[in-house]
């Protein structure tokens, strides 16, 4: 636990009938409810453009919930949206803030705000909070992505949360850190003697991390067409799963000790040069067997954003040096898989002989996305009487053993973030100079994009992006793991 | 492939009416002629002091067949009983080899002789097979323990057996090496990139090797009361697990190759101090709910020599420097079990805290009897929230996965090993060099223990074998796994 040692009785919700709240956050926190996992005391007040009542909110609360959490998941439900009360709200004028403030009411221990909006709402609402009085040191901050377009718009929202929070009380989520295979990988790595000898240049080839959707556009139009997909994926959670396999042993499982390793991984990525990247938009083509249009044709008009991007990566320094890690993500692909493939390389030589003989090296798979699992694969030999030298047969170890886990449900990763929010642990949330590095790298790709007037490739929906991509890795002798 | 070039086309088995062609030999080649991986032409000749018509001999045979091997794997009988004839011989008369080999015949290719009887018998049947011709470079000759008692008696039989045949036709069998999982512990170690950058003291706390047995004296009364337990067990078959699982890396999987690994190992390892030996004697006592005798009842009379034996040992190399291999074996123990366990280190610090935190080292164990696996067992972490920091669980992966190897059934270790010595591989028979530092380590324990009058202590039958065996491990605070 770092940051300041209070746990939230009250729980502000900006944007609470939005997509994200209805989906995540309020299934989220009836599932923790449930499970009692939250204070009876804490309360939850949700506030947006709309008006409604504490009633009709609960409504919809309850809408939400029933479409989005399993029914098994439900348990007191009514006592869940008890919690609940709601306040209109129009964040750009500072008026309506003591009401939200009045409506908030006097915490017994402390505050935490979610502020799931429009990033052009983040300045107004921090001066609608700071003029209320909702800027206190009983006060956390918690932000939801896009934090700015490039590293200026980034530092902009920063400085402005920042004149109402210190860093300790700011929460920036990442919701992949929030996921269980991606903290099992951290126990993977620090709590087995294995991993870390192997875990360097000498002995990993590369390092594969693939973010693939099926899903075009959806309604996130105008925002994903500004965006892209660098800056809607890369620039946060690839880099930060990146920055989870390639950091060095922090001295502890805190806050300051884990994000100082991540953001030296950060800082140490290498610019990368436009040859090393390929960018992708999709064209009219099949998933699952079902048609789909292209990317201008949902969007109605012509666009140079990319919806597919693979890049190379380097990063510069000792553990690394020569390990590419290769970054591929995209709309529209044949998948939807989240996953993090850590390639080792082939035995220095071979002692076996004979056409049985042959050997995969070892590899490591932490599946993120749709299941989460991590699978270590072995040589093993096959039984049997090797009359023509050794057999030897690729055996995958699943490590995260679902079955010895029985009884426990998946959860949604915004479970565990938002009771690290409540309960004021900052260790899987994203620290400012993070943001800034990964915006700094990302620029520079961007500013290379440009400078190259590069356009992104037509892919075929329904395929995995354009055939560059493939010939990013096959130049380097690397297949993407499928 | 190594030695000599040729595939015998005979077998000639001595001691064809003993213990052990009833149960293993005969067996084994029986299977493999089941399995259609011995040649048709293969004619095999068992020789023993009985007197015996070829009818008799493959009526003894079936009787064993249908005792030993299961009903599914003896398929073709006929076939393979076929193959068998039988010549009546005192071994101790020149005499009788001249019918031997009138009964042998002319191999097309050559011939391979089994020595499976008394070890006074050697010499004298090594001479008449040399008086009747059977001994040229046609000719392999293939030894079962014991050779000799001690290094002296050792190079006796080894002198012998070298008058008349060269060491690349020389097969000394150690059943442990036939065993599927010990050749596969090979194929783990180096068919893995993973294993060798730990497998070292820097990375393994210790290693265990335990031969348990249930059994008591049996009917090799005479036999076992001269040898004792560190010679039935240690001086052979545990310092050759101990020797695979200690050898450098070998430059290719072959006879050369690996034993001059293995010689290395033996070589290096450290004279033992009495005070880092246990040996034991059992009393009655129980063995799974029915009471047993003591040894000295079954004997007869009261008898020094050791049914159990626990040794503290060294391996002088830089790669083992400071790590103790722990050796246990006796008779009348609890359970029936031969494994290996390799115990690795403790990360050197734990970065998570918390009561549910706690780690287990990583652990390797190779189970070689009564079942056949490998087993790694890795820290991973458990599913949920971790309100009380990160929870740990020690995930046992089966690397041997019998699942993904199913329709492979079980073989005898002969199987492999007879085959070998038809086809004439060397790699998994032990090398004279090798018998000889065996001896030459075994000789010092028991010159320290004549030395200071040494008696094995009493332990309960169905205990695992005289407190101070535990008190051995226990010392540097290792557990004996169980």
């Amino acid at each position: 636990m770092t940051g300041t040692g209070f746990t939230a009785d009250r729980l502000l919700l900006f944007g609470a009938t939005g997509d994200l709240s209805q989906r995540m956050l309020l299934p989220s926190l009836c599932a923790l409810h449930a499970d009692e996992l939250i204070d009876p005391d804490l309360k939850i007040i949700g506030t947006a453009r709309s008006d409604m009542s504490d009633h009709e909110f609960r409504n919809f609360a309850r809408e939400a919930l029933e479409k989005y959490l399993p029914a098994e998941r439900r348990g007191g439900l009514a006592g869940f949206l008890n919690r609940l009360s709601y306040q209109q709200l129009d964040a750009t004028q500072l008026a309506g803030y003591d009401e939200l403030a009045k409506k908030v009411g006097e915490p017994k221990q402390g505050l935490a705000i979610f502020l799931s909006t429009a990033p052009s709402l983040f300045e107004p609402t921090i001066k609608g909070l700071q003029h209320a009085g909702l800027d206190g040191a009983h006060v956390r901050m918690c932000l939801e992505k896009p934090l700015g377009t490039d590293l200026g718009s980034s530092c902009e929202i920063n400085d402005a949360v920042s004149a109402a929070f210190p860093e300790d009380r700011i929460f920036r989520i990442d919701h992949y850190l929030g996921k269980e295979t991606v903290q099992n990988l951290l126990a993977l790595r620090f709590a087995n003697i294995m991993f870390e000898p192997i875990w360097n240049a000498a002995h990993i080839d590369h390092v594969q991390i693939t973010v693939a959707e099926t899903v075009g556009l959806e309604g996130r139009v105008a925002f994903y067409d500004d965006a892209g997909a660098l800056r809607d994926m890369v620039q946060n959670h690839m880099l930060q799963l990146l920055a989870l396999v390639a950091m060095e042993p922090p001295g502890s499982f805190d806050a300051t000790a884990v994000r100082d390793e991540k953001v030296k991984v950060l800082r140490a990525l290498r610019q990368v040069a436009t040859g090393e990247t390929v960018t992708g938009q999709y064209r009219a083509g099949a998933i699952g067997g079902k048609a789909v249009p292209g990317y201008d044709e949902e969007l109605g008009k012509a666009s140079d954003t990319e919806t597919f991007v693979a890049i190379k990566v380097h990063v510069d320094n000792w553990r690394w040096k020569g390990v590419p890690f290769y970054l591929r993500t995209g709309k529209r692909l044949p998948q939807r898989v989240t996953e993090i493939v850590v390639q080792f390389r082939f035995v220095p030589h071979s002692i076996f002989a004979g056409k049985g003989a042959t050997m995969q090296p070892n590899r490591l798979v932490i599946g993120i996305q749709p299941e989460e699992n991590i699978t270590l694969s072995l040589m093993s030999k096959v039984p049997g009487l090797d009359r023509e030298g050794i057999r030897l047969r690729q055996v995958p170890l699943d490590i995260s053993m679902p079955d010895a886990f029985v009884g426990q449900h998946r959860r949604i990763a915004y479970e565990r973030l938002l009771l690290d929010l409540i309960e004021g642990d900052q260790t899987l949330f994203v620290r400012r100079d993070e943001v800034e590095a990964q915006w700094r790298w990302i620029d520079v790709i961007r500013a290379g994009w440009r400078a190259e007037g590069l356009a992104p490739k037509p892919y075929t929906a329904g395929s995995w992006g354009p055939s560059a991509a493939i010939a990013l890795a096959e130049r380097d002798g690397v297949s993407w793991h499928e």
